[in-house]
């Protein structure tokens, strides 16, 4: 019963899949990572796993599916450099650790070649305890886009609502950790990505949704790497991918779809998370979410209980009952319950069956 | 028998241990692939794939040993970025088809910030047959750094000889194609970079040998992902790294270091050479390798037959039996055998064998 908060836990049929084919894929005699990712056999999974990723979400034509390298961290990065031209400016919603980080990232390479970037709104001074609401957030019209992140891993805030938008410009989305938990309409944003290692597959791969007008966009005089039109135009083999990675991609889409599809994995992941968050209200007195209830994150249940030696118990007694990656992030501590695609429901309810115990006698 | 040009085959010892241990690592229950990289399991992986890097090679403790993702192509934007500081130049010795593209990439950086590339030799109205001599190069003794490739794998010419120097400012090498293929001093490098793909490991992770003093000399302003201090002091966990791809390089590593080290590995590749360009030498009216004695590559030998229907024919037929990955780049036609670590020296004698018949019959 893993509930680690990335790399996260894998869907047993992909695994197993994986490994019945490992040292034979497609009847070659060779593993797929030991085959040219410019012949048939592989070419055949790269597609595959594009073409799940176009289905279940759904992703419309008018955006490119890519695969990338480098986690959303590298994402950091490359937005800016391809779409904060010098003198533009770009507007960040931030409401948790990796909204902080995905500003930091830009302001340096604001810094480095020219341009703005703006804190639009920030939750901070609430201590990262909700979503930004569209009533405190500051956007500058002519900015080239507007960055914010779906969910808050860390500090287990879920910010993307069916209706969240900021104003009118480019959204640039951040879904790394809650990237195809559920079927939604993508096309009111301009660029998502997200690690593969929450929800679709290990980590090494990260996907990155465009809209094919917004590419237009974006700087052409930078190495082709760096280019998401580069990457696009050479369906991602610009160079040679993670080959692995996307295989696995492909092998937990076809569970996704197998389960029936995103709606259904919805259903399962908001069952999951009400089971969860109604045992830490259910002890309210022991267990305490710092996240306000609308906010409160359907992957990551974060809470705290009275002590610190108290939460280290929690932590080491799950473990022996076969729980494992419970513990809280460093930087705010407490305990984290991840709970993405592939965690099962059954795994959930022994976990709040252990909740309720060691309340009962800790408490 | 896979004589891919990468991704290329792997040793089958490493591969049985993925695979036995792809569902269950270390007793946890999880896939290696499932488990946090901040993880005491994973760390272990991680620190054990650096150390066998550092004593097999070897690598001093003047070096750098790091883990990042992208690929060589992702190294031509960054040495560049980090390295090529705005009124800089570097200088570029374009041997083949890779150092032709390192070239090209640092040029678009030089052109997006500032900043000069400069190609201080050129085989190519040899038509890459050969490696730069020393009194071709024209170097500016002022450059940031000078850039080679190690081993051209398309046109399979062997640029590094242990006492290769252009000049005396920094070297950054591109070993992709040949990193790890026998023990040797690196010391006089300032920067050597490989994907795993070809000799160490599946695609989705490169390995970078910086020098610490080199190392200081680099860009501080950039997005910490792009910058190689940043990787460095996280110990290359700066965010999540290609996990898996890591866990089998320590397995093909461990494989090396089983057959006696890269001293063994030398003498294995070395012979298997051998007797392939002695087969090609042997039937010199049939085969034609256009690379020069002196400068063919060890692990991508290179030849052309007598028309492309005999070349395909050959390829067809080697497939027939078993052999597998043996058409030339698309760039320059003809046939390729790499000869990586992990290819059997059977195999060779095998397609050794092959040659002879078919240069029989169809000669």
């Amino acid at each position: 019963m893993n509930f680690s908060p990335g790399p996260a836990t894998l869907p047993l049929p992909a695994l197993e899949r994986a490994r019945e084919e490992l040292l034979d894929f497609a009847g070659t005699g060779a593993s797929v990572m030991e085959l040219s990712h410019r012949g048939k056999e592989y070419e055949a999974v790269h597609e595959e796993a594009i073409a799940l990723v176009r289905d279940l979400l759904p992703v419309p034509s008018t955006f490119e599916v890519l695969f990338m390298q480098g986690g959303a961290t590298m994402q950091f990065a490359l937005v800016p450099m391809s779409f904060l031209l010098p003198a533009g400016s770009a507007d960040f919603v931030v409401t948790g650790a990796w909204s902080e980080k995905a500003h930091a990232e830009a302001a340096a390479w604001a810094k480095a070649v020219g341009g703005h970037v703006r804190v639009a709104a920030s939750t901070e001074a609430q201590g990262y305890r909700r979503a930004a609401r569209p009533d405190e957030v500051d956007l500058d019209p002519s900015a080239a886009y507007v960055h914010f992140t779906s969910n808050e891993t860390i500090h287990g805030v879920q910010v993307l609502d069916p209706r969240t938008r900021f104003g009118e410009c480019p959204q640039v989305v951040d879904m790394s950790s809650d990237f195809m938990w559920r079927r939604m309409d993508i096309t009111p944003f301009s660029l998502i990505f997200a690690g593969a290692q929450k929800n679709i597959g290990p980590s090494g791969v990260t996907i990155v949704l465009v809209r094919k007008d917004f590419l237009e966009r974006s700087r052409k005089d930078l190495p082709k790497i760096l280019q998401y039109r580069a990457v696009a135009e050479a369906r991602s083999l610009l160079n040679t991918p993670s080959t692995f990675a996307i295989y696995l991609v492909r092998n937990v889409l076809l569970w996704v779809k197998g389960l029936g599809g995103l709606e259904a994995v919805e259903k399962r992941n908001r069952a999951k998370a009400e089971a969860l968050y109604a045992a830490v209200d259910a002890d309210a007195g022991f267990y305490r979410c710092p996240v306000e209830k609308e906010s409160r994150s359907v992957m990551n249940a974060v809470f705290r209980l009275p002590s610190e030696a108290l939460e280290k118990a929690f932590v080491d007694e799950a473990k022996k009952q076969g729980m494992i990656g419970l513990k809280g992030h460093r930087i705010v501590g407490g305990i984290r319950v991840s709970m993405y695609n592939a965690v099962e429901p059954e795994w959930v309810t022994a976990l709040v069956a252990f909740m309720k115990d060691f309340a009962k006698k800790s408490g």
